[in-house]
């Protein structure tokens, strides 16, 4: 789109939160814009001028009229050209912070809205990236998109990734596949975070990359390895269970379900020159009864199950799965022990995720101090209008002596 | 008291929460218990044995017929015997978690409930501790815990604090001073933390001690400090500012309206071999309007103000003051820089808290990125029970580039 095309222009409908938008809430719902034919008609992902009620210039967005999100604000600056140099210079200031908290390049580079790429997720691994456009604007600009990751990071491999489940809000196909856009890549990538090597098999899909978001639970867990052992529930490629070997535990065992993940937690153990890890794979709700039975106990034990309730449906379903959790590791715990117990459902907030975990613990036959709650790492920063649909929790409790 | 007294008995009415306080629930409120005679005669602090409606045994409590929480939980074994062992063992589980936890003996020991000792808060100092008695049936133990506390510990020195707020509630005297129960102390102590050096006046009182509990957020906000100028307001004796030069700021600027706890920064900074620190004696709003007029501005801004909303009376204009702490220093934040906000009090919910900072750096013309929100550390261990009476808040934003 060049700078000469005058946008297609969009207007809100005077009962529009027109001064919510004007304070930085980058969404316009269905209902809040004049949904004439000219509008109904636009391709998904049309870059276009916002005007509020009176016509006044809001800003340039991205129109989808196939999804909820009806527009989602891209620059409050109407005359701002959307282009391969404005997508580098929202890379440029996103790369900023991260440079800032991290020692490596190894981190979420865009983290959708909150760093000005609405729908987009962008994560970095070192000389290789991996992009999800969960927007329709974002697909459409792919190639833009990647040349200014290049450009900006000097990354040399980008992969488009389209597994994401939101895609499909956005009338976008949910391939459960990845492309590569540029260089290539062989085998997996080892990424360094907490002292500990993960294996992220960026080719392979979600199953198999790898999530940036736990870092800092990760490292909180870590405090408790030195000399313990420890039990990593839902472990995919290993995130608590290597960060708690690089930080000494004596013996740690993994439970997924999934064998590419797990042969991937072992290449990383491998290649940390560890050998104190034991892989089980199956139903962790399974596995956990069977520890139970063994009559095993660790030290710790960290549960980071899949999304039980991500969305406003599966609420109560999923309260019971994570009660049903705690209640399984919570006997799993040596007296003194640490239970950790995530949840990544954006539809079960804090005090409900917490609720249920404690009446899990108690009905395991626990009492339980809460020594900590974290969220996702900085590399996941959030706009404060919508903070409270922050997803990611992390609970770790005390068992009592 | 021997294991011969029979204990005095309370009892439940058949409309108290049993099932809770069963659950481990730690408290029983006035109305729930069976209000006789005998039981307001008894002298607050006493040692009793509760039973449920049916007249079944369900714990040791300690009674204050003056408190609100007539009776405090503190051990649901009935045949519990209150004494210095029993105190010995409590405190013995609470090192167990700190020792763990951290490589030099500075920590909260003892968080109240959470650490099975009711009202009683103990903070360590290395060979020191300072023990706040928040508690009737504590103040009437304090020989037989202060001995507990050395024969546990190792700490040569223990000083009582009765500035605690809570200790009017109890009908205790809310002396404005300390008391050394045992050893001697000369000078403010040195703590070291995050590789800072703080001064710890304990005999000072509330105004010039230490506050543990925000470790983690000065941790946090010092990944932001290399070489970056550091404006750290309400600073107290240089909690945020001191770890900002430990980690390389290339200056520091405290505000803070008490000379003394400004004198413990410049002592710690002097300890550092620091010479980067600026200090402004004042009122924290008058000096950033002040500093806003200089035109200043700062690559990073922390406000770690007092209670401003320290009970629900207090909430509509503590939630005011936290906006306007917010509107203030916005834009003294640099663009692209860091503004982090602090909240200790109660009745300010993280997401009250959250919105009036929203707002109030929206009306200080800035648009911002949320980067993290921390609380308390694990050395301030809480009850999943009580979980949402978490006081302390640590908000960091990033302000538009």
């Amino acid at each position: 789109m060049s700078h000469s095309d005058p946008l297609p222009t969009v207007r809100l409908r005077p009962k529009a939160e027109a001064r919510a938008i004007r304070h930085g809430f980058p969404w316009v719902y269905g209902d809040e814009l004049v949904t004439d034919r000219r509008t109904k008609a636009m391709t998904p992902g049309t870059i276009a001028l916002l005007e509020d009620a009176e016509r006044r210039p809001m800003g340039v967005v991205a129109v989808n009229p196939q999804s909820k999100l009806i527009a989602r604000m891209l620059d409050s600056d109407p005359a701002a050209v959307i282009d391969q140099s404005w997508l580098a210079a929202r890379l440029q200031t996103a790369l900023d912070l991260r440079a800032r908290l991290f020692d490596a390049p190894f981190y979420r580079l865009i983290h959708a809205e909150a760093d000005g790429l609405p729908g987009v997720v962008i994560d970095r691994f070192g000389d290789a990236a991996v992009i999800q456009p969960n927007a329709a604007w974002a697909e459409h600009l792919i190639g833009p998109l990647s040349a200014a990751l290049q450009e900006v990071t000097g990354v040399k491999t980008v992969v488009k990734n389209a597994s994401g489940r939101a895609r499909g809000l956005e009338g976008l196909d949910g391939e459960d596949e990845t492309t590569l856009l540029a260089g290539a890549l062989e085998g997996p990538v080892e990424v360094s975070m907490n002292g500990a090597i993960y294996m992220a098999d960026l080719l392979g899909g979600q199953k198999t990359g790898l999530f940036y978001d736990q870092r800092p639970n990760h490292a909180f867990a870590a405090r408790f390895a030195k000399g313990a052992k420890v039990l990593d529930v839902f472990s995919h490629v290993g995130g608590f269970g290597l960060a708690a070997l690089a930080a000494g535990a004596s013996e740690v065992t993994c439970i997924d379900g999934s064998q590419p993940a797990l042969d991937l937690a072992a290449a990383g153990a491998k290649a940390m020159g560890q050998s104190a890890l034991t892989l089980r794979k199956g139903d962790a709700f399974a596995q956990m009864e069977a520890l139970a039975k063994e009559g095993a106990t660790f030290d710790m034990v960290i549960c980071d199950p899949p999304a039980f309730a991500p969305n406003r449906k599966a609420l109560e379903a999923g309260l019971r799965a994570y009660e049903r959790v705690a209640r399984l590791a919570a006997p799993l715990v040596a007296p003194g022990g640490v239970l950790g117990l995530c949840s990544c459902s954006h539809a079960a907030d804090l005090t409900k995720f917490r609720n249920a975990s404690a009446r899990g613990i108690g009905r395991g036959g626990r009492r339980a101090q809460m020594l900590h709650t974290g969220f996702a790492g900085p590399d996941h920063p959030q706009l404060p209008q919508l903070a409270e649909s922050g997803y990611l929790k992390a609970l770790f409790f005390r068992l009592n002596p």
